[in-house]
């Protein structure tokens, strides 16, 4: 029998990193899941090999950069990029089935940062609701679902609501409806993604580090016709003023060209590390995926 | 009588910030000092001009840039930055003068960062001593401060040591000694800081938001022998994928080419805002400025 996968994500039950990790490994009998408590932890497990994919999140299109996630890139971890999921971020209002009606819900729950995203909605339509924040959207959801005679609301998404068996009252209700997460899946083997969109990252320094030099690095993409898709600086952690650039370029017909412009951007005494070229997939709330927009 | 200019800094008593603080105003009679609690608040307060100058620390050699700092010049201020204080961060293992030559302490205080930072000091040297985690170096160094006779250590600086009365025991414990972090002051006014070394900022959208064209940005620039300092990306918080630039540029000899740059970038089509130019200094862990490095 082909031995299971292993494949290690940022918990706990309910994130939206799980919701993530299924939507690429959908044939959980293939698959063992396993939660860490941190993103750094989820790296170092794939780091020691104690996992085959960590799935973790690296960027947000209102907070940046993940800076744990990039720091593991650039100076840990030797796993490549398998693939990219992008999954908007959408909280959904869960009560109890039988509280669905009712008029004066007491409490809400929620994540620090779900509340802080949701303030505008929750300031107008829950103005005399007391707030409470909670570790995990999970936790929201499980307080809630536990004590089915209180009035308490949580703010959850759409798996905190199949796990807990809660009902939708509301949806989005983000004061920023654009808000939106990158995930990326680490690990030493292809992946069942099925995508047309390819995307490539590059971790590239300077050489004295003249960040000068990169105007020759953005000329040897166009060259190419390589479009850069991210441009992120980060300290190299040994001088103040000294970084790494971590470039995300569009590679979806540009396999060879992508070798070459590697190979050219040594020639300019680069020193570039190649994090792999993979497919990405954008999903929607409901966990779709939505492949060749 | 001249009216007290108002100097509002990230908080508590004794905290890298506040060194920088007084090392720009130290003429501490013409100046009115207000703690914040977090760099948030402080800069609301310059937003709503409660304040004249703000100082809150924008970047670390180690951890990087601090976003809400970013987030704060790029979405949010209109002050400009008007000088940059370098500081090494560096700790002191502090105690109590009848205890400076104890041989077994039972409790080391300190901020999560300078116990992380000191960690690999501490389980060589301090092996079997007891670490607690306080909310800042101030109320470690304070802890101790207030129970003379228990045999205790605080991580602290040099302005706790002052403040609190302590002795430092040891010093540059860090497991990173190149610890840097960077302070800027907003405000409308140009300030008493003496510096040859000149530095401007500026934050650029490219049209279409096509990162191809921070090659032409560069190659203005280059035209003008303007060399740039830092390039760093921050969302627009609209879309996932769109940036905004933030670049630091060194102008200590091309005032008249910086503003020449500005024009020609915006030629390019980008949208440029200009966050002023002003100058700046390093310290030495003493507090001492070293001008003219």
């Amino acid at each position: 029998m082909h031995k299971k996968r292993k494949i290690g994500y940022l918990g706990p039950e309910g994130t939206f990193t799980q919701q993530a990790a299924e939507a690429v490994f959908q044939d959980r009998g293939s698959a063992r899941f396993q939660m860490y408590g941190t993103i750094q932890e989820c790296l170092s497990a794939i780091k020691n090999k104690t996992l085959d994919y960590a799935v973790v999140p690296i960027e947000n299109s209102i907070g940046g950069s993940i800076r744990v996630t990039l720091d593991g890139l650039v100076h840990e971890l030797n796993a490549p990029i398998q693939g990219e999921i992008q999954l908007p971020i959408s909280y959904e209002l869960l009560a109890n089935d039988g509280q669905v009606n009712n008029a004066s819900y007491t409490m809400i729950y929620g994540h620090p940062q779900a509340l802080k995203q949701c303030d505008y909605y929750l300031s107008v339509y829950y103005k005399n609701t007391r707030r409470e924040a909670t570790e995990s959207s999970a936790m929201a959801a499980q307080i809630v679902a536990e004590k089915p005679s209180r009035c308490a609301l949580a703010l959850g998404n759409r798996l905190t609501r199949h796990i807990y068996d809660l009902t939708a009252i509301d949806r989005q209700m983000e004061n920023n409806q654009n808000n939106t997460t990158r995930f990326i899946i680490l690990g030493n083997e292809a992946i069942p993604l099925s995508s047309e969109k390819i995307k490539s990252t590059m971790v590239v320094t300077f050489p004295g580090n003249d960040l000068m030099v990169l105007q020759n690095v953005l000329g040897v993409l166009k060259a190419l016709s390589i479009q850069p898709l991210k441009i992120e600086s980060i300290p190299t952690k040994r001088e103040l003023g000294e970084y790494v650039f971590i470039i995300d370029v569009n590679t979806t017909a540009q396999k060879t060209a992508y070798n070459q412009a590697i190979n050219d951007i040594q020639v300019l005494h680069c020193n570039v590390r190649d994090l792999g070229s993979y497919p990405w997939v954008t999903l929607d709330e409901s966990g779709v995926r939505h492949v060749n927009q």
